[in-house]
């Protein structure tokens, strides 16, 4: 069985758990982060951790460890489990840090008091082996009710675990008719902010653009994209308040997020964006991902298909 | 050991725990309810049980148990857990329940699907040990910089887990000069919200006034103030708009919550609020609780005073 | 042919046309009213009128009519449709008063300056022959992505046609699944404010509740309920901001419009309200209205049950 | 008399007319542009017709005409018209759609069921005869107590007649002592919006600034200006936010309008802009607007005072 | 010459000035009253300095004076100004209260540190000699773009001097068209608040309405009217959140403030409210007020008219 | 006795005051600016007396005296006093302009109407001379629960004395523990606005970055460190909406201000800031403001520590 490092240790999979008296429980109380690898590569690993500890900080959760220990955990972690990945495999990572117990249960026997540093690593695939078909098809962006909370209550650029909100925007628009619907949340004012586990960005006139970093989670794919691979291409990138009438109006448009990357975006609310066709320059942006990593991102999913099926978990379902 | 109620069965207290790909620790999406005994006898848990359905239904939590067999469960977590009370000791229970596993990781081996639900029994004492002293002295209130989130983007009224504001509230406050400070909240109008896990109300010429029920999780106790004690004491109680210009210039004020029932407050920023004393209101309302109920509620919580610096958990933190 | 009074004479209904360059149609600046008949006798036929004459005093539109002499062209009207209705038909006025020509118009020949003061009467029938079996199974009430515009940008209390936002908003919930499904829209507060063209209330523990007039269209059916059959029938009822919270939480809900006078509603995004059964408060207000005005509300509209489906116009929709 | 395209027919002007029953009276449910002719040559016509179709298609208009249709429909307008424009008269389009009759009134004969299309053809002058002299004087703009509509209620970029908003604030201006009062609508922020049919620009240090693409309608004459007129003379300009205290210290400021192209605006709430004077880059962007198009459009608009005092319609009133 | 109440000394009015070190003129840190006597007997002074001293406590001016003192100062002040007052005058005392220097400010010699407690006698016939004929026509209230300051910038409930957006409001008003123009402002969310130096009410089918008291001055006279003067004419009154709609369709209005006590409001924007005469409940309310006080508080004002003309001060101006 | 001017008179600094009767003490009606010397030199005193006019311009004070008579004003008030400057002392200017008289009180004998020109001169180094460890230590900036006003209600760009809320800001944060504590004002969106009485910077990546012009005063000092001081260094300056995580995440911080130039920001609600010591860019930043005028400013004001406790004032409190 898979193992995950839980404290310094290694424990099974089934065994990663957290007291119900833990901070994190109480009060949603953990900051997070999902990496993944490219050909067994970890991909900005240390940029994941650095966002973890800006998270951390601002929380005051007194972590002991320091970024450089964090990394080593996460590359044991990897090793400890290298048997029980599949050829081909890549390794997610999920990294959890809680506070612990609150301060009236740390007298209970057998439970650490924390914080608690947790490393599990989760085979990508059953992550998005039901997303091939959405790099032919794109996904139908709809607007739900439910807006992001803007960040002066809660800021979502701290990667943590108080965010029902997003499982409800999901469940809203599972009840919209039609396939590939995913959600894209507005904030306060009607920008658009990011979908429930994605960032998204619009093209028009050549020019890749993506909504102001202010009441998003400011992706590590997004900033992949905006300051690397857009500049490699020559292609101009920038961040701006968006509004519907601009996704409307765009000549293509695509998420990014970590498990797949990139998916192109063919419609919001059932209308077509640009000619309701996967875009020229989505491709080309994903091609050089491709290439920077050293393989195809896109056939890889593909291939991936129906992995779950026979033996794997169900897949993905409310990100 | 003490037992906890889980899925049906019960397991020492140090196993209670939650996997880490559960919706729990993923969303925050948990629902819960804390509810204590007077005299052993559980008070108003009828009412807790139906606020933890009202959560479950809006969440969409296809939690398979009724509202009767939660009833019973808590009923047996009571029973099972009798031995490790002393006598004296009232039983505060937690219910939890989980959504359960996200879907890629229902296959994992060893690990319930869910919905989880878990009842935790847990002396009351160590909640309230160190409050003693603020039936005399009572609580200095103070306002945060951190807003209550806007009922529209998550409904506090929906006891839930994703709530890491409250406890970046209570570090805010934990930064300012003096004791028994607590926090108290204003949403985004400037109103008076709640604490960080308590109702607040002020007296004003001999009339009871509480925030208006949006921004706020509706309190068990809160009602029974409201919608019982007063009435029975033909005190007038009301649900209004509160501003911090209204605090100030109470008579009296005080803040209600289910383990300590009801503590006075004394003064809001270092101010004090009417003469700075304990108020007569306040103890009328508080003495009719101890009578309906059968045991001076003040007593017993100073009783408890110490309880736990022996042999207990290290006392109420971060509510 | 039915016939329609424009500015003091009767034309026939497919002549009723208003100019291209009437400020009407340059800037949805229109007031209207439709009202009903109960067996043929126009109801609340002078509140409709001064709530039309408070829109148009606002919008500073010159009429020269009386509130009397309007009320008299209304009964010309239905006098000089007599023999085109049916037996049994109900007559739904719609009132109309434009400015006119805005100034640089004035001048082309052949059409009137304005204002215009129109009088349609329709069979209210087609309007409503498709809603019987609602009474039946109730509606259910979405909450679209699209917010009410706050009053203080544009008053909804002034029944004005710049209101495209209510058709953006059913054009939105008709792509939910399901059937029966009716827009409910929030303000910007997350209130509960109205449908698209109704006016929403809530039972709960006996009380009738219906949202602040702030955000709304004050509906005449509305503040019949209110003002009138609630008294009668000893029911409390009160206007009270709502939130989904409540709705989800409510015994009972209804609509009120013109047209169809009350709809049950029974549930909320697909949940139940209450049993999600037609409640019991809700029968008992529709009963006294049938009573108060001679006739079967219900059996009516049922009775008109296809009525379109051979020889009149496609059923209501797009309210 | 002059001829309206009406789906496909060339009417006589005065009979170009909307059914009561149509979805453009019933909702403010039309789209629409205004384009004009610089010696009788069509300007930007390709462009107002793209804008015409985002709004046609954000609000699921059915058009069945192709955008290049619309484009001969509307220069087949102007040549049935030819005959009815004096030597020098420019032609201002007015393109109006609708989505037709609402489904009920949908069998009624004699009133086509739409969209309707509609292609009105005016002399432009009639618009403009009364400006000359503002090119002198410039226009003192007021702030009005009326807000515009946030996009995410109403979005202006769609250019359609739910809009009695805007006429609104005109009313409110009409009350301010003094002439040439235009109004300056703000947006929620207080950040300076646009005109009621009209796009402001200032001038500081040299620079052209005009508010951000978000609360307003994005004008052609707007667009020109931006990013054509002032690349070609090296002139700096942006979209900025704008507040009133940008304005008060302002260098210059200027409006913008299809009818009108661009007016000076030299003061605002009646205290002076600059030195209170036409200013410098506003003439130069003028004259190179003239220049690109091949006439004097200040001289032309001055040419046409008085025009309409014979025999014309009355002057511009109300934008 | 006059006498002022400066820290304890009576000193000649022209002599009554303030440092401008002073935390007063650094801030607009000071609080103040206003009151008037009818028939030489203040009115409700123990209440104006009651709010006084809210004020000082929010603001934690700390000084030394008991209200009592106050109360006491107050009567010297009056008795040393009785010489400089002509028979039937009225005394309005104006009660400052200034932090005093600013601490880098102490050393200078000469200048008293404070905090400086400041008492005026000033002959009410000068505040009020103009407004005679306004008890005949009644004011218009116009409402200007400048918004009262929400209370939780600063509340308007500490009667303070930073208070500059009242005098923009009345700067904005004077550039209307037309006489007896007051600004009646609104706050953010549209609601009616206040006058810049006066609090509003309406009258609907009898019952006396004015705004909640949240964006308000809780001015004395208007607690006069709601608790008082209402009651004891058996007329309902209430706090309600009014909107501009609900002032164009009440039955009468009128305003409150210390110096007139009450003035009717007969149109707003322009437009007649009821029937644009002075209201039968408002001469009821102010003919109760006149007995109580035991003068007719018209007849008197009118009776100063042009009493500044000659050797007086110039009359009210900028409230 | 050191001379202040006073509508072109000089008389000793003790009789600078203003009447009670003043608009500036009834409203806080009054713009001022505060300027310094470096060397004896004043400082960008032409461009405070252009932000001077740019406030009385807006708020129409009708003051007589040109800019250019403003600026001798100044400089003769800086003749006037230097007998009273000890060597190496520099030059504070206060500018206050205020209304004057409101109408009533204009007949008063010995009062000047106004509007009232003040200028007074004051030594430095009493502002400053405790501030002289703060370049070595730095400060914490703390977030208080005030919110700077919205500019929409009263715009901070307009230097005048309408601002108590700064000094209730300061008032909050004088009750956190530790020393050096500084407010850091939000504005309503949660966005970094500025100190009580100076200008914030960040620096991240080596670029220097400042909150929006929005809601902040434009500080004379903000504007040199960005247009010229940034630009000589070759380093990027910009205007950015920042966040308090953007703070929490940054390399360095700063404030500046007329009276220091510029301090070190270390931290941030007790979090370090980058490494919690002063910053590389700061102190380059510093280096060559001290290099351009000619001073070591840091060394300056560290020798005037404790300046003030033989025989001056007592130090900066509540800037």
């Amino acid at each position: 069985m898979r193992k995950v490092y839980f404290n310094g240790k290694m424990i099974p999979e089934n065994q990663a758990k957290i007291s119900i008296y833990d901070s994190a429980l109480m009060f949603g109380d953990m900051v997070f982060e999902m990496t993944r690898s490219f050909n067994q590569e970890q991909f900005k690993l240390v940029e994941h951790i650095e966002r973890l500890y800006a998270g951390l900080k601002i929380l005051e959760i007194p972590i002991a460890m320091t970024q450089d220990e964090m990394l080593s955990a996460c590359y044991e972690t990897i090793d400890a489990n290298s048997d029980f990945f599949e050829d081909g495999d890549e390794h997610r990572l999920m990294i959890d840090v809680s506070r612990g117990l609150l301060g009236i249960y740390q007298g209970i026997e057998g439970i650490e008091s924390g914080p608690n540093v947790i490393i599990a690593d989760f085979p990508l695939k059953w992550t998005v082996s039901s997303m091939g078909k959405l790099f032919d098809t794109g996904i139908n962006v709809v607007i739900p009710s439910q807006r992001v909370i803007p960040s002066r209550y809660l800021d979502p650029k701290i990667k943590n675990r108080s965010r029902i909100h997003y499982l409800m925007a999901n469940i809203e628009i599972s009840k919209y008719e039609g396939n590939n619907n995913w959600a894209l949340m507005l904030d306060e004012d009607g920008f658009v902010a990011e979908g429930t586990g994605d960032n998204f960005f619009l093209v028009k006139n050549g020019e890749v653009i993506t909504p102001e970093p202010r009441n998003i989670l400011r992706g590590i794919s997004r900033d992949y994209v905006l300051q690397e691979l857009c500049p490699q291409l020559n292609i101009n990138a920038t961040e701006k308040n968006i509004e519907p009438y601009d996704v409307y109006n765009a000549d293509e448009a695509f998420i990014t997020g970590t498990p797949f990357s990139m998916l192109p975006v063919t419609s919001i609310n059932g209308l077509p964006i640009g000619n309701g066709q996967v875009g020229g320059i989505f491709s080309k942006i994903l091609a050089q991902w491709s290439l920077n990593v050293g393989l195809d991102i896109e056939a890889q999913i593909k291939s991936w298909q129906g992995a779950n099926t026979s033996n794997g978990p169900t897949p993905y379902k409310f990100k």
